[in-house]
């Protein structure tokens, strides 16, 4: 088979053998919003046709491409939610030459009865099962919009959203913050670490937003130091609003400098982090591939 | 005399009688940001030359033109103070026909030690002071950088500030909510004090700003309503995180829109509120002229 997971700014691919191995793998720039209206078969012919000619004939895609802005919606299915579920919940695309699936999305709603939505992610937690210990597991994937799930035996139970990523690149990038602030500077660690304890001081994270300028202004944090100060900041407000007490393990799953940066914070919050970098999302479309004859 | 407020974008300015009454105003877009370098006296000559020629002698000028980036750095003076400790720490700058004198902003720390400043809004705080009752009182100055003061007997004891206003411009400008934001909508009562709401529930700012995200995505809120949701949820972090407990009284100073949505937000609170709207800049800088004497 073939696993996709076709993101908003890329494209990255698998090809999958019967008993779960990966035997090739390919990326590319091509996410959702380079491709034109209409163009989604010919992209991915562009990107998959020698594996399809090869003989593959199941393509499994997650991600954005299952958006309404991508290639079909697929609708987002509610937690809880297993492999098994999602596989009996896959939109098929019209393509020549092989049967693609896209995988949906996940949805919840938090104790206020406010919506979660996630699309991709459900994916990837689901490739990590095997990783995960017996019983209740807190699982963490960063990015713009970091989602913290909770799965037991296989199934998402529900998550949480926090919109840290987005926030910290329109404070850094867009607000009178972005005059003081070095976004090329290497991290600093003793400012990310101020920031996570600034995060836990009262006032709120508006007011300490706000400190971070007058800081400044009174020679207490450098340019160069100000981007990890924010991070660590806004990252500390992001765990101590979601960690359930008494948490002492989280499971990270992706990839980039975000990966560090939120096991450190945990960490500082005396949460030991296990982290899962490589091919998550090729994991869990084998994962509801595999269920798909269960589901049938 | 002559009082001034030169604010970034502003600047206003009032004769005033020897009683405190004004005589005249103006006003004009002549804020810092439009005066070239060593031009504030060529400025301020078009600005007010006619009440100079008339024989005025003593202009007292607050706000930004007070900061770095303005006429002459007038260092912040630190809390506790009153009129006579601004009137003691005027900052002389040099004009041919009269006497000019910068008013310094006021610094405190936090509990956690964490500097905070303002500028401008020590001159509306201290114009208002007759109108507040006898002890203790909360005066809250709406802006990009909210300042709520502790004002006891003419003093300023210290002041927290909220980035609310600069968090909402970008946020709803510059991040994904801004896609399905209506930013010229009318403003929208009932999703307003949805928003206000939301903020007293658990998760974090930052679970609530995807929360808007996701709300959307479900059909449960509008690009008409969605500027107002969003206004409401980070006017009521503010508060939550700011108001004291027990506080039943808070008194606006300010104009715009901001000071209605303010009131509406401490009523959510079940705060009432006193908003003064009118020259409470050139009250202020009446007053502490009248300290001139005390203080020299």
């Amino acid at each position: 088979m073939i696993g996709i997971d076709w993101g908003t700014s890329s494209f990255r691919a698998w090809r999958i053998e019967a008993d779960g191995s990966i035997a090739d793998r390919i990326s590319a720039p091509r996410g959702i919003l380079t491709v034109e209206p209409g163009a989604f078969p010919t992209v991915l012919d562009e990107m998959i046709g020698p594996w399809l000619r090869a003989g593959e004939d199941l393509v499994l895609v997650c991600g954005m491409a299952g958006s309404r802005q991508g290639w079909k919606e697929a609708a987002y299915l509610p937690c809880p939610a297993d492999a098994r579920a999602l596989a009996g919940a896959l939109t098929p695309v019209d393509f020549p030459t092989a049967r693609v699936l896209l995988v949906p999305g996940l949805s919840c709603r938090d104790e206020n009865g406010v919506p979660e939505v996630m699309r991709g992610e459900e994916t990837k937690i689901l490739g990590l099962l095997d990783r995960l210990p017996a019983g209740r597991s807190l699982v963490l994937s960063p990015g713009s919009h970091s989602k913290w799930a909770t799965v037991e035996d296989g199934t998402v139970l529900r998550f949480v959203t926090q919109f840290t990523g987005e926030a910290f690149a329109t404070l850094s990038g867009n607000t009178i913050l972005a005059r003081t602030l070095d976004r090329g500077a290497p991290e600093d660690a003793a400012a990310f670490e101020d920031g996570l304890a600034r995060a836990r001081q009262p006032g709120g994270l508006l007011h300490h937003l706000f400190g971070q300028r007058a800081r400044f202004l009174f020679g207490e944090l450098t340019e160069a130091a100000s981007a990890s100060y924010l991070s660590g900041m806004l990252l500390g407000h992001e765990v101590a609003a979601t960690l359930p007490e008494g948490t002492t393990q989280v499971v990270l799953v992706g990839d980039g400098a975000a990966m560090g940066r939120y096991a450190r914070a945990l960490r500082h919050f005396g949460v030991s982090t296990t982290e899962v970098t490589e091919d998550a999302a090729a994991a869990g479309l084998f994962r509801i591939a595999a269920s798909l004859g269960a589901a049938a």
